[in-house]
């Protein structure tokens, strides 16, 4: 029998034939695989949204950069972005950690500092999880949840034609503070071992970009400000992989296409230029590739969108198309294809 | 700073430091750190119990010889224990999992085999999760969750003086079955690698306790047997690192201490033949000190041990105390201190 090997079919590939895999019996299980969070009601009006994450030493984070305490912080964030991605507020978390046996309690003290700061943060319960040894690296599995009113939750699968497709914050800060903090642990790499403790990156003025990528936020209060205008997204998802492909998620999902601006794509200066000037990288790869920023990403209303389009914190880049097609508008006017290539997991 | 390694505190150390250092700030968080599962209430009446379990790769398995769809199954099963534990029916699960690129997609297609399998076998959803890759080894993390009245959660804080202890199936058998998978994987490794296709394992007439450690069953059938008779445990445990460190999770939380007997205690007759006649040990160390086997050890009252002292199911192997004393009487009656040195995870 030839094998195949899981990078030939990707991650999403294997989400998709797990999900094929999968019957449910359960009336409760209205929202299964292939959402941010899964979706069970427990009463007529009320569901609760359940999401679990993984971060993987070497995978998701390198210890020799990753301070323990922002990794721990991390580790809630990505989950409970996941929630905040369903337009609803989570309450509570569940850690499972995996650390190999040299690690001290003073390292696992300050992950759970971060841990700890990030349910302070965000008002979210530390109930339970799970901790064992592992002869390899690091891993901690996260699991967050809250309930929702059934109509007031946001899947994938809603955007319509002519609706406005908005995101939260800016883009692309995460991946630049990723590409600082690799370029700055080969220079280290290169020291001799007496000359280490003298070692400075270049951090100058990059405060934000890495703060974005080593101690992401989930925007839980979009979720709130949504509802204090009154207005539900049609459709929903959290930038974790990259916009491309977030909006070919939502597309898909929505049988629908759509069509985005270049010049309206939010990138923060610094990111901009530190792209362009250190990295001779194109910003606009950053905002549409970089993934990690951990924004909103969603579809409203035209009416809808009446109601917020004087928030700060939300940018329309585009709008949902009936043909299945996704394109970008470039600066010059010029018609692309947009192309689908967040970070790869295998 | 003289920092202090995790063997030092043990598992049990870190989680009551993790616990020390976790405020709840939500009114529905009923169940924290501490037990099988978290409870989380959501109406007067019900709760939502949810446990999290993560296996890793030459700690909790080792691929040379635990069958792909059989750990599948067994990842379920460890969690959906965990609320069988609480006496609860679990109804959902996620399952977030770390693979090597170099992970063959038909082999998680044979994980994922099992993991269904659980899931029809219990009657359990599965309704999200997490698929990332790992440069180290394979770890499956499984979060399960169900519903129960609160009246009816068994906690492990309620054991009370005269209460019977019980104990259902068998123990020690899971401990024997993976004695000998390592046996023999330490004879195979001395073979030749012309000689690996003809090396055929002693595995005759050990069905039983191979599967006690390759396929274990969480004991929901038990819950639902109580459930008929209308008992209610006083605290109840899942048997996941041996009946001795159960033992004294349930007197700890409730402030008891315990008598057992060596002679009620159920051991498989081949369990029992094969520690002592292959092994050497004593089967007594296999049933106090081996765990893996997802039994569930209770506490019930008196006039409730009336109504089920006649199940095939179940077998009381002592009562609480008052003094904080755990105490086993030896099949020459006398009396001994019983330690408790469940599986190390650390």
């Amino acid at each position: 029998m030839s094998l195949t090997s899981v990078q030939d079919i990707g991650e999403f590939g294997l989400i998709e034939r797990i999900q094929k895999n999968t019957r449910l019996k359960h009336i409760s299980s209205e929202i299964g695989i292939g959402d941010d969070a899964a979706g069970v009601s427990f009463s007529d009006d009320n569901i609760m949204l359940l999401s679990t994450d993984m971060l993987v030493n070497h995978v998701h984070f390198d210890l020799m950069f990753h301070p323990l305490k922002h990794l721990g912080y991390k580790s809630v964030v990505v989950s409970l972005s996941d929630i905040a991605a369903m337009n609803a507020i989570p309450t509570h978390i569940t850690v499972a950690i995996a650390v190999s046996s040299q690690f001290s309690v003073e390292a696992i003290d300050a992950i759970y500092s971060g841990i700890h700061a990030a349910c302070e943060n965000y008002q979210v319960d530390l109930v339970g999880g799970n901790t064992t040894s592992s002869n390899q690296g690091l891993v901690i599995t996260t699991t967050a949840w809250g309930t929702a009113k059934k109509t007031e939750v946001a899947k994938r699968t809603g955007a319509r034609k002519n609706d406005v497709l908005c995101v939260s914050g800016d883009l692309g800060g995460a991946f630049i503070g990723l590409q600082l903090l690799l370029r700055e642990k080969k220079v280290f790499l290169k020291h001799k071992p007496q000359e280490a403790n003298f070692f400075k990156p270049q951090f100058e003025d990059k405060e934000y970009v890495l703060q974005r990528y080593l101690k992401p936020e989930a925007r839980v209060d979009l979720v709130k400000e949504l509802a204090q205008v009154g207005v539900k997204p049609t459709a929903m998802i959290d930038i974790s992989d990259g916009l491309s492909s977030e909006i070919q998620h939502i597309c898909k999902a929505s049988k629908v296409g759509v069509r985005i601006y270049e010049e309206r794509l939010p990138i923060d200066d610094s990111a901009f230029s530190t792209a362009k000037e250190e990295f001779q990288i194109s910003p606009l790869t950053c905002v549409l590739n970089g993934g990690e920023d951990y924004e909103l990403l969603f579809t409203v209303s035209l009416s809808d969108f009446e109601k917020i389009k004087n928030s700060p914190n939300i940018t329309s880049i585009g709008y949902i198309t009936e043909e299945p097609d996704l394109e970008i508008i470039t600066y010059s006017g010029k018609t692309a294809s947009l192309k689908a290539e967040g970070w790869k997991h295998f």
